[in-house]
């Protein structure tokens, strides 16, 4: 079984969420818009094709049998497919809720950067971006970052959840941390120290051995000025 | 077994996505901050008190050994639990990915009157907001409506997904509705014709017996200009 991924491709956006766990935990995948010549063509013909799976929008996994969408979703289903994280429901359960949570702040971040809509340029929206940024530094992050700071430090394992193994909560906030330092680097430099758990979670993270080949390989993009993490320094202070 | 229900009292804001499946299949439940005297503090009391079952927000639903947050994660479980919507892994999934769709459309719709922070007051972003407005009214419902229409129109029965009974999905899409109607009423009256077959969902819904007393009685809150679903009339045009 080799998963069809379909993702916009040259932009880590939300598809990193869930190339990491494919890529940490080797689950065998086909990137097919990374594949493809035009890959932006391609995930739009894909949608526009596949209308009968009902994604109603990328990132989606595709197993033969079934079409999955929604980020949170589609990591539901690789913990549960692949015993990644909690064994029992009622901790399934609370993964669910904390990528929800993660999917919730992954869209606060990049209405920072288009606050007005997704339909006009960053270049037309860029005061209200620099209100929004503004608030999102001061009040945001903190009240986010400390509630995940909260959750790794309510047990003493290694990892986000309880449990001696990495699970999707563990890629999604290095993954969140990454992004976040990548867009605010003054104010996430300042605020770096007050939530050491979740740093160390974050390096444990991408030591894993196959994620850090991922990491290093050509087949991770790098952060740049599309998708949900951007750096524009007129939105960063410390 | 009675759950505790916590979410900001005199609003529906995103606590009728729960309180409607509820009613509608009388499960037990008690509606904590509306039964308290000052419903607001109560709820703000709850969240500090409880920090340690990790909710970021409300809707919250404690079964007792469980405390359970996020609307899509919340809905999984009644879903599952009280043995509404599919009843194999697969469909659940799917319902839970419409669930995700759905939050994702009910966030946008706040940001439509928040776009630039909930850090502000509506007065203090209004031209944000107006011009906001028109790009969700242009582009976002009509995305939105044709998906959950193409989605009901995949199968010949009489409610959102195939089988005979109602889900949580239901519910969600004929609350989800009333709300758009609320916020863009000159709006959603020139769109309705497009999308005929989710509105008769809406009906069949709210004419669910318990769903229907629920609706009539004063424990429904209106819509006003709290919470998600607001009537600023300059947010609104054909
Ligand atoms: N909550 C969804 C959001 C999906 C989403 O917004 N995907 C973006 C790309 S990262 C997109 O193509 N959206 C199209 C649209 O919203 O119309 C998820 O986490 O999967
Ligand atoms: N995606 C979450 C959103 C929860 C949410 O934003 N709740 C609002 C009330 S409707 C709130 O109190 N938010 C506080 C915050 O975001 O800081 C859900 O669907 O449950």
């Amino acid at each position: 079984m080799v998963y069809d991924f379909w993702y916009w491709p040259t932009l880590p956006g939300r598809g990193d969420f869930i190339r990491y766990p494919l890529e940490a935990a080797q689950i065998p995948y086909t990137d097919c818009a990374r594949d493809a010549e035009d890959g932006f063509a391609a995930v739009a013909e894909h949608l526009e094709a596949k209308q009968g799976c009902h994604a109603f929008a990328v990132p989606l996994l595709e197993t033969g049998s079934e079409s999955i969408a929604q980020t949170a979703n589609i990591l539901l289903f690789l913990n549960q497919e692949h015993g990644l994280g909690p064994s029992d429901a009622a901790g399934m359960r609370y993964l669910n809720q904390l990528q929800c949570d993660i999917a919730d702040i992954t869209e606060e971040v990049h209405a920072v950067h288009h606050p007005i809509s997704t339909a006009f340029y960053y270049e037309d929206q860029r005061d209200a971006a620099i209100q929004s940024a503004e608030k999102f530094r001061e009040q945001r992050i903190p009240k986010y970052l400390a509630h995940f700071e909260r959750i790794a430090n309510a047990h003493d394992g290694d990892w986000l959840l309880e449990g001696d193994s990495w699970s999707t909560g563990d890629t999604s906030i290095a993954y969140l941390l990454d992004g976040l330092h990548f867009m605010f680097p003054l104010r996430m430099a300042a605020l770096q120290s007050d939530y050491p758990t979740i740093h160390q979670i974050q390096q444990k993270t991408f030591a894993l051995e196959y994620l850090d080949a991922y990491r290093a390989s050509d087949r991770c993009a790098a952060f740049g000025t599309e998708g949900i993490f951007r750096n524009y320094p007129e939105l960063d202070a410390a």
